[in-house]
């Protein structure tokens, strides 16, 4: 991963990290349910845009790598990895 | 929330955290990208395990009393929020 | 359901199924696949939003109506019905 | 595409359509909400099985193509492609 996109990443884990430790404090503290399942709601939301500009940078270095080098298998790995996690999108 | 239920959602969220904390760590790291994908998808699993948890037992206590109740606005409330987290489970 | 909004979903569903049967001739005429994979979202996203339409007035009639019955068995069902397609929701 | 896998593809999408088929006479005939969300449900889940398979086969071809490719600007457009379905795979 690039400095920069590093960065931002981060900064976005330590957001969904603060909410889910509000989650936390609201199970304990009782809160109304619906605004639990809202706040977890939120959490996902922004976990699916993380792992979007992961896969993204992803796509951009080493699946590039992979594609170009001369090592079938490692290529097919690589590409298999991008089948595995969108298969997974679909069902989370 | 019963006392039970609750416990157990807590000792989920906080297991959610831990793996959390767990994500962030692999970033500061530059862990490899698929790795950190796959350990998002399987909080969001998680997550959607906990929130499940959560709408039943909203539904065999608030849901219930509202539907019960002979304050019609009221019912109408809880049944649309029933509607709504529904509709944002499709998205997320 | 009410003869309403039975209608409204009737023309829903017979336009995803118009889209679906696009996405046949798509793949029969090799179109491009993520064109392809666009058209499948863009039902999937109609689906939601027809799931939600019936759940909704789902809950207003037979929910309410079990839930007002003495049967405690038959509200048990009827409860444990939305909690199992609301986690189903979570995975497709 | 390759002849083998499109037949497949091909007699995935007309099983999804003869089950969206029946999803329609189903609310012409009034059928139970709940029977009708759990076979809207089987058909998003079936419609993610075969995305899934479309893009493991663009993988393997446009995907390879573009990125072995000297034009910079369609290698960056295929890659733009994948990771927008990913992200449109998250909220469906």
């Amino acid at each position: 991963m690039e400095a920069k996109s590093s960065t931002d990443l981060l900064r976005r884990v330590k957001s969904v990290n603060g909410h889910m430790r509000a989650v936390e404090r609201m199970i304990e503290e009782d809160a109304y349910c619906i605004d639990v399942i809202k706040q977890i709601q939120a959490v996902q939301a922004a976990l699916n845009k993380i792992s979007v500009q992961i896969l993204d940078g992803h796509l951009h270095s080493c699946v590039v790598t992979a594609v170009n080098s001369d090592d079938a298998r490692e290529r097919e790995r690589v590409l298999g990895e991008i089948a595995e996690v969108f298969e997974a999108a679909t069902k989370v």
